[in-house]
């Protein structure tokens, strides 16, 4: 059924980053004939569109047919099957546009059966380190090619970074950066670096209006989201880490308010431990610095932390702007002075342009 | 001859970073067995280690054993049929560690035959536009890859970042950065953000003891090194640059000392000069400002620009530290923050990994 020329796509999850995906996906394949690249299946978690004989379905309006679809997505391992009847199934290439667990604990299936994979669900790669070994011998087995790139950092050259200074013999000695869009703004204008900067819970406030945190803001102040990407770069850079909540991991949620029944309810009673954040401030600035939430990854004595640090102004870490990320490999290579990668971490557009760069190099490689 | 799994190599140049780079090539082909590298071929400009059986080179001591050679190097069009012969061509990679503008001009006789390059030779992307369109053309009819992410940068990921960034469909505003080793040291220790810093001449003196510069300081400080660097990445954001010499550069050497028969006389008469760069110093310092050697790409109004400009002590520019190169990438999905890239963008360790980085993404492609 497949030309050499001819790849075959599939998309789980049509949200933000799917939808900006999708506009990428239509643009690249109108500026490249070759290879021809064909949709033949996407889906939310309640709706698929597909068809039993591989109909390709049109990239322009393939959401809004989606949303009129009636079908119920497959389980997982139909949907594996599918896939690899359409074509050699090194031809075909699952787009995983979640962060659903369950979706990343099958990518062995996938894989296994040579189906490639480009995401950027951070679960499947900061999951258990089983997880990440199945995927990976999965994957190495068949031949298929795994790419995340988004999965740290969104579109920022990150994760190829790692690889490239790891694949060419480099010894990366420590990465350290600020790894959260919210906890980057957040920082950034409660304890900014020409001094002053707002209440926290005003500015924890702000971000949720903004529509820089999570619906529940407890969902980024837990500090999870950081050390999931931490679990990846630290397992890249060689350390089996066990999983997100296997090195020491400072939440910023109060004691008392983590059994708040909504985000609501937390932010509305945040304001009365506003003067915990207010210390924490004054003694950075007591040292002459600012306080900052970073991740940091020592390799050579295996550890990994997240939480709060103290910068001087004038450091890198403590200049950044806005939601920039911001992450530094320190190299043997590269001596003293770090490779430093910065930029939004976040965003629908940024999340899908490395997504889809990732599916440009495994196209170059299957096609 | 060769099986599917197995990739030729072939090396021209021996020097800094020749060495480096096939120190790397040794470690990578220890560690991954397959494709299976051989080594061919390997020459500097008076002498070529090479057999007319395909005799594979060891890794280890082809430097020493190319020292102890005879034979001269055959021409480029013989090179290129002598490797083409071996196997399919697409089975070859030409990896051209030189600076030649000679070897660059053969670029299109290699690719035309269907063999890789990867290389960190600048001459090839930044001399003529017609060169350029002859190599991507041969490229492009061949199948062949070509990969040069060292032309700008050294290793860091610039050129790579630049392609996915053009590649996903997103809109390059403004390139601007500092691409020179040599320039950021001198900067940074002349006009210091901290206020200070030595005299233009004595900076100039102890970057070419520290082994900063090229053996005559005069060929950093015209300006040509950081204007090819730009001409590569304006080609690559889609401006047809016709040469490095077709936009501004501003050159750091006195129009008298131009003449000076060599780089010791030119070191010696420059502190009479010294005036010069200290008014240029004080014109910012009045601004609150610093003095720094930029490259500049306006894409909308196609502007290609190189020489001194001011910036604020806060400016990521302004904060480099050492012989870092910084470059910001300001695009349409970035918006007002740029992505930005920064480290050490020379040294035959980093230049190196980027061809080696190279190499591997060809080798993924082609084995």
């Amino acid at each position: 059924m497949a030309s050499s020329k001819q790849v075959f796509i599939a998309i789980i999850g049509a949200g933000g980053v799917g939808k900006c995906f999708l506009s990428q996906l239509e643009t690249l394949a109108a500026r490249r004939p070759s290879p021809k690249l064909t949709l033949i299946y996407i889906s939310t978690s309640k709706k698929a569109l597909y068809d039993a004989n591989y109909a390709p379905i049109p990239f322009a309006g393939a959401i809004e047919e989606l949303s009129r679809a009636s079908q119920a997505p497959p389980a997982l391992p139909q949907l594996a099957e599918y896939l690899a009847a359409v074509a050699p199934p090194a031809k075909v290439v699952l787009v995983d546009n979640t962060s659903s667990q369950d979706v990343a604990d099958a990518y062995p299936v996938f894989l296994g059966k040579g189906i490639s994979i480009v995401t950027p669900n951070k679960k499947a790669f900061s999951g258990s380190y089983k997880l990440w070994q199945d995927i990976f011998s999965a994957a190495s087995t068949s031949g298929a090619k795994v790419y995340h790139e988004s999965s740290v950092g969104a579109g920022l050259p990150v994760i190829s970074t790692l690889k490239d200074l790891v694949d060419t013999g480099d010894r990366v000695t420590k990465i350290e950066g600020v790894f959260s869009g919210t906890m980057s703004f957040l920082f950034n204008s409660f304890a900014p670096t020409s001094g002053a900067g707002g209440k926290w819970s005003a500015e924890v406030a702000k971000a949720k209006e903004l529509g820089y945190t999570e619906p529940d803001p407890r969902d980024d102040l837990n500090g999870l989201d950081v050390a999931r990407k931490l679990t990846i770069l630290a397992r890249l850079a060689g350390l089996p880490v066990e999983s997100p909540t296997s090195f020491p991991v400072q939440s910023l949620i109060p004691k008392e308010l983590e059994s708040c029944s909504s985000g609501d309810e937390f932010l509305q009673r945040l304001p009365g431990f506003d003067t915990q954040m207010e210390e924490t401030k004054a003694a950075a600035e007591k040292q002459g610095k600012v306080v900052r939430f970073v991740g940091s990854i020592d390799v050579a004595s295996k550890q990994v932390k997240v939480g709060l640090e103290q910068f001087d102004a004038s450091h890198p870490i403590a200049a950044l702007k806005g939601s920039d990320n911001i992450i530094s490999f320190y190299t043997e290579r590269y001596g003293s002075n770090p490779l430093i990668v910065q930029g939004a971490g976040a965003g629908g557009d940024v999340t899908a342009m490395g997504v889809t760069a990732d599916l440009i190099k495994v196209l170059g490689q299957i096609a």
